[in-house]
């Protein structure tokens, strides 16, 4: 059994919710009353495609910190000019914008993050903004204890900056704490400051096999299946 | 019936927990095996008294900012000297500092709260640190939508900065949002800067009919007995 953590980290975009689906359903209900058939699930991978670059400007000081918000609209503008639409009034695109903040959990989190918190104090360590956070655990029944990560940070993941500042907000040392998220880059980033580490297996996020996220590539404390299993492998009643 | 905001933004020590009586009771506990018996609501007073001056050190800029944790401890320090207190570990004192951490709520607060969040998002708006936020919330079951405050927005309340961060962290306009707080000098702060305002009676935060908060003395959108009664006149089911 591992030792229970003080507080549980949650990277969130593909790891709590499932976007990748959830803004596929979202543009295929705002665009298809226009007359606009695309490939949806392109168009949502095509949105989250340009979520890395658009935030390397901010980490490498070409640009200073944005919100999150505005580089997803930003990239938006880009996805739908890409995709050959148009004719969207701005209101539109801002509603179109805000479906980051209505992604739909992963069937699991809910419950097994009510689970954890009965053990562990849980907050988010994502990249999106407090607002955006906000609104969709209210969206999606999600308890956090506090909303944490690049906005507080002031800080990009995987910018150690973004872990540690993090944890230093809680008042605890990284090894006090676990990262817990889906994808193998994240994990190195905070393992490399200290913060134990949990890869739970998200198959269905980006629905490729071969996808480099499918399996765990690198040595971690937990491997988990969903938030129940990491559960039981924490040793929450 | 008073329009309901988006976001309630809460003062917490003394609006949402009663720490006069809490911190008392700690201190008696702690000290009275030790052989000390001094006037433990004094105690409380004192430490409490020494709040504002220790901010004010870091709004006038003749200090950087530090969390609230740090000037808590400080002035515990001082606190123990003027009571004659001595011979504390330094382990011991930062246990009694966490006091802050363990503050009980009013006992209309957890109830109060959940019932307001089905309505509008709740947040803190406090100069408490987020570590001491989140262990309080935890203790008392306070369902925050957010930790908000001094903390994330590197200003201590009234600075001006202090209320438009929080509310510009929730990408919304301070007349979108509302400062709920048990203190005339607060709500006049916040509603300087366009926030609605509601004031809420704690009789029994210091003990003192005759405190300047024991009465409303400004023009607020709404007065209430409790959290239920502001769920009242907000119409929240």
């Amino acid at each position: 059994m591992t030792e229970m953590p003080k507080a549980l980290l949650f990277d969130v975009f593909g790891t709590v919710v499932d976007w990748r689906c959830s803004i596929a359903r979202e543009a295929r209900a705002l665009l298809t009353p226009k007359g606009h058939a695309v490939d949806w699930d392109a168009f949502a991978r095509d949105w989250r495609a340009r979520y890395q670059p658009a935030m390397e400007r901010v980490r490498s000081s070409a640009r200073g910190f944005v919100r999150l918000d505005m580089l997803h609209r930003e990239n938006l503008v880009e996805t739908l000019k890409a995709f050959r639409v148009s004719g969207l009034e701005e209101t539109e695109i801002d509603h179109f914008n805000r479906a980051w903040h209505r992604l739909d959990p992963w069937p699991d989190a809910p419950s097994g993050l009510a689970r954890l918190k009965r053990a562990a104090i849980i907050a988010t360590l994502s990249n999106g903004n407090i607002a955006l956070m906000v609104n969709m655990a209210r969206h999606g029944g999600l308890p956090w204890d506090a909303i944490l990560g690049a906005e507080v940070a002031r800080a990009y993941k995987p910018q150690p900056e973004a872990y540690l500042r993090s944890c230093a907000a809680l008042d605890l040392d990284p090894g006090e704490t676990m990262l817990v998220a889906a994808h193998n880059s994240d994990l190195a980033a905070a393992a490399a400051t200290g913060m134990r580490t949990a890869f739970v297996l998200r198959a269905q996020e980006y629905g490729d096999p071969n996808h480099e996220d499918a399996q765990a590539r690198g040595r971690y404390d937990i491997l988990a299946e969903d938030f129940h299993d990491l559960a039981d492998k924490l040793g929450v009643a």
